[in-house]
């Protein structure tokens, strides 16, 4: 048998796994931050028709540059933040994973670097790797909050190329103020001898923060990129559609990478009747929103240590090995995520029974650890 | 107005313009290789049906693996071309432009390089230099075939990392020979000081050709790799689905640049439904192999230099100005491509009446070119 270190692969990916939470079948689903709630019944025949109309011309190559699709998100994003945009502001991919991956094949890439303040979104390093960027890890606070001093002063160290600012952050929930953004596209400007380091803020989250959306930043700020996801907010993991808004020569310029006709013509029907439905949607992430909230409050009344969360999930621990409460949790029938971050773990905000379920394990795994 | 060159953007992105064919709105559109036949609204129903089915649970992430979609990838092949298949052996992506950028970020990347045969699919180099891999251009005859022996002089000679032979070739719709591809095959082997270069059969358009499928070459080869698409055979576009077959080594070197949850489950449900479908399908490509022939004939008896055809297109010339023919057929609402081969147009194979339309368009032009 052939195995991947007898091929001629790159020396970086000898001894490397495939990048991914373990898929399980379990009761209780937390672990990657999907919303619980299925598509209406009523979206799903909406997708059916708009997929429909857009099958008898599957022959023909989808709209490459997807107008209809980002002339929809345009008004999504002009209404929920009130910040106006036009379609030419906006640029949609399969999933955020490929609006990053097309940033740094632009403005990053070999002999490049990009920077983010760990830990953050595994996927930023991993994609940075994906198109030779170089990656440098910037610091956190001990609570998990970008310190804008330190940040600022990493930024000139290393003069990256790319800066990522996860708000609200994933792992740890924590959401970052404008005014550390602001300071940290200052510093990416001065740092840079050239035009200045693009800022990445990926806002995948946006729609769960106790605060304003960010992206009223991006107004005369033609290197401040902001990422979104359908994944999270309209509950569409499965659907795949991250996009940006940004200055139009960002949307130029991964134009001039992006792989042509990236973007089915089925994947923008149904995205399309999505959007259809975002009042619907946004309604299930203000419920998602009280019982992440409430799942703070009653993981610190069993005695959790929890990091405030602007997203639809939250970092609890301390414990002295996470692994093994993950473990134990699982047995318990619920599955969360073990991101890494010493002595925490990470649960999704589900419905409220799932919820309660989690409450219910986590109090029986910490009696079982004080017996 | 901030323009793309104002940005931190990579030094060879500055001065570039996107890939793509024209998108026009023309009565006759054979210009991008797509099938003319919509598709049936049985099939249509079908997708409608496996969509709402995907849609119900669109708020969880799809099936990371595609497991199913890969099971009926390899069956089919496995009845297509006699040669088994198992889904450990078959890897799905948006399009093959996606599947050669997961093997060009595996096999290629920075410091590495990739050899083609040129005149071929321009989407050769450009994946090759968005994964930051330098492109050697091979040589081809006078007639548009492989020269075994200049094809393996110019791989010891380059020492290229990975080698890419499309068969049948775009645009100019030369089939090469399985002796050609294992001659190239050791070779790629021989010049490497390691476990060899990775060969990439293209064969996007193997249903059209006159010849069996290059498939069966990789048994006992595990560096050489055949890549497909449903945008041809399957005529579908607009649903963006490759894949590759290849030793279950390269699977799983492929798993470790993918994106994670790269393929929706919208994507996967569609191409399911169009793969139940795959007996009538394949009867749309009898139609248009009888037509592209007709077209060969036809274009020879106008007094057209053709190249002989394995694929859903003609290559014709030769014209002292192609793009103003080009230009002329357009004015007579007949949308050709231009590829930039000295002296040669490219015309998809479409309807019967679409294909007279073109031939009358052709016989005006030439008049014309005759007064």
């Amino acid at each position: 048998m052939t195995r991947i270190d007898d091929l001629p692969v790159r020396d970086e990916l000898r001894g490397k796994s495939p990048y991914g939470a373990p898929q399980l079948d379990v009761p209780v689903r937390l672990n990657v931050n999907e919303s619980p709630y299925p598509m209406p019944e009523q979206l799903v025949r909406r997708i059916a028709e708009r997929v429909s109309d857009a099958a008898r011309t599957l022959n023909r190559y989808p709209d490459r540059d997807a107008v209809v699709l980002r002339t929809q998100l345009a008004d999504y994003l002009t209404r929920t933040t009130g910040h106006r945009l036009g379609p030419n502001q906006i640029w949609a991919a399969n999933g955020s994973n490929e609006i990053l991956q097309q940033l740094l094949q632009a403005f990053g890439g070999p002999g490049r670097t990009a920077l983010g303040f760990d830990p953050s979104y595994s996927m930023h390093p991993l994609i940075s790797r994906g198109t030779g960027t170089g990656w440098i890890s910037g610091p956190r606070t001990a609570e998990f909050d970008i310190d804008t001093e330190a940040a600022v002063a990493a930024i000139h160290e290393h003069r990256p190329d790319v800066v990522f600012v996860c708000s609200p952050n994933n792992p740890t929930g924590t959401a970052v103020s404008p005014e550390t953004v602001l300071a940290l596209y200052e510093a990416a400007q001065a740092a840079s001898g050239g035009p200045g380091a693009l800022v990445v803020v990926d806002e995948a989250y946006a729609e769960f923060s106790h605060r304003p959306s960010l992206l009223s930043l991006i107004e005369g700020r033609p290197t401040l990129v902001i990422s979104r996801t359908m994944s999270k907010a309209f509950g569409a993991a499965g659907l795949r559609l991250g996009y940006l808004a940004a200055d139009p020569a960002v949307v130029d310029a991964v134009q001039l990478v992006r792989l042509p006709y990236h973007l089915s013509a089925v994947t923008q029907a149904t995205a399309h009747a999505a959007l259809e439905f975002s009042d619907t949607l946004l309604g299930y992430v203000e419920e998602l929103k009280a019982e992440r909230d409430r799942l703070v409050v009653e993981l610190r009344v069993l005695g959790c240590e929890v990091t405030e969360s602007d997203a639809n999930f939250v970092q609890f621990g301390r414990f002295a090995d996470p692994h093994d409460v993950w473990q134990r949790l699982l047995d318990h029938g619920v599955l969360v995520r073990d991101n890494g971050v010493p002595g925490r773990l990470r649960v999704t905000a589900g419905t409220r029974q799932e919820n309660d379920a989690f409450l219910d394990a986590v109090r029986a795994v910490m009696k079982e650890n004080n017996e």
